[in-house]
């Protein structure tokens, strides 16, 4: 008789406990782009990657990240995570203005909303509580003036993006970076951020240009498809260059001292594990998190690459 | 001689395991001010519970908390947590341009260093790595609209809080949240984010003015104040206050929906816990912290008082 006591009272307190715990129980949706070029597969590796460290320290946590190919499949995905229960979301959006309805939906039912990076022409606290994001202007401008301080009288080309308005931002600092130095820019092309239109820009500019000093690519997917043109090209009068972003090869670049590629500019794709970071510290640990986090473009150097180094992320 | 044997290996293995544990021990210093008034009361409580919760998720992370009532003394105790070995130091200074130095010497010797919401004259990256604030600006502009959307005509009267810069960005904050509408306000008075001096200012408002809609006190200690001159002189023409900050007391009276107080705007002491947390995320989790993160000034309601609500905090 004593033993079925004992033995229904710890039944009792296990149903309890077991209770306390379903109720402590919290869920974070993770939405982001799939896998569709390096900064985007970074983006993956470092969201499973954090969701697993944070599953780790908060057993009463749980995490699912969801991939998305494009807004429509996203805007589903963001509605599956919601029917699925979760208390929030961190979204990377594929593109930010078509997902706007998505999210607001899921903040009108009182969840948390965490926005990464892409940011709708409409970026206040009625879309999300949390915005992450890093600094296009400074990327530009640490580039900037870093030449500027390295190599004062450089004669530089200048590889864009895309002709969206981030790339401006990080044009105009660019240039607020090299004010007052005798750094010339001799060209600017559109890239696209892409490794082959980079290739090709950069043998238009080595075919124009008899001497280059240096190369401002301000993304690492572009500065591979440099490095290919100069070394075709035999050509031995580029000193370096400087990418963005901080891509896994880059970063392996910097820290081993090679002289192409001294620095780099941090745009990190780690940014979204920020987010979840802080997006889990505000429900379990209940720290204010609403509120604008920009993220340094951080200068990459031989001393400080160690942190920024991920051997096992795709970039 | 088999048992020997395994006994030296396990002894091999637990002195290889105790070296690798001890290599990823992680330090943070967080120096604050001691509890001078209600709101540092709350930076000390919340820096407490926050460095207990963290230690608890994080087997590996030791955080110190050390409190200094002034800002030479607070120089000593940031070079106490230097000598004692931190990898990373979180700082709320008692005053932020005598500190600068301390600050620098620890930033110098490559540890990483995050600032809480008062800012040194030069507040760049030489100083700190991530700048953690709340939002003067905002916590005027929330507190102006919500009078001007729910009582668009009403007379207000406004106490300051001592004349130095942070206030007069609430004071302009605030006008422009009441931009355009019918709000009036009859009269501004430095209150010195005192209870008592609010308690005067508000007794020498009542005998001035026979009719006030709303009292602007922008500070919760202040309401206190406030809201006993309004007792003591029988007034029952003043339909409510706005304070700021959260107060564990004011969110009560929100929460419990008490009329006086139908609201609050948070400028809260617990931005101390979220400076700790992304510390220990950058240290442990390698997500990228470096950069600056201001805080939403929150419009506190019924609805969501609870997630602000700290019965146990003195604040």
């Amino acid at each position: 008789m004593r033993r079925l006591l004992v033995g229904l009272a710890a039944a009792a307190l296990a149903a309890t406990m077991g209770t306390a715990l379903a109720q402590d129980k919290k869920t974070i949706g993770v939405s982001i782009p799939a896998a569709d070029h390096g900064w985007t597969a970074g983006v993956v590796y470092h969201a499973e990657r954090v969701a697993k460290k944070l599953m780790e320290e908060h057993p009463n946590l749980n995490v699912i990240v969801k991939t998305s190919p494009d807004p429509a499949s996203q805007a589903n995905a963001v509605q599956d995570l919601e029917t699925q229960g979760i208390d929030a979301l961190v979204i990377l959006p594929t593109d930010p203005d078509p997902l706007v309805n998505a999210i607001k939906e899921v903040k009108a039912k009182g969840k948390f909303v965490a926005l990464v990076d892409r940011a709708p022409s409409n970026n206040d606290d009625s879309v999300r509580d949390l915005y992450v994001a890093g600094n296009n202007p400074a990327l530009g401008e640490v580039a900037g003036k870093y030449i500027a301080e390295t190599t004062p009288n450089a004669e530089v080309v200048i590889i864009r993006g895309l002709p969206i308005p981030i790339d401006q931002q990080r044009q105009d600092g660019f240039d607020k970076g090299i004010d007052g130095s005798a750094v010339k820019v001799l060209d600017r092309q559109y890239g696209n951020w892409s490794r082959d239109d980079a290739f090709k820009v950069m043998q238009d500019y080595l075919t124009k240009y008899p001497k280059i000093d240096v190369v401002w690519a301000q993304d690492d997917d572009m500065v591979v498809g440099v490095l290919e043109a100069i070394q075709q090209a035999k050509r031995t009068d580029i000193q370096y260059i400087i990418g963005g972003a901080g891509s896994k090869d880059m970063i392996k670049k910097v820290a081993d001292g090679d002289k192409m590629v001294p620095v780099d500019v941090l745009y990190p794709p780690a940014m979204v594990g920020t987010a979840m970071e802080l997006t889990a510290a505000g429900l379990i640990d209940q720290v204010p998190v609403n509120g604008t986090y920009i993220l340094d473009a951080t200068l990459v150097t031989k001393d400080n690459a160690e942190q920024f180094y991920f051997p096992d992320s795709p970039f």
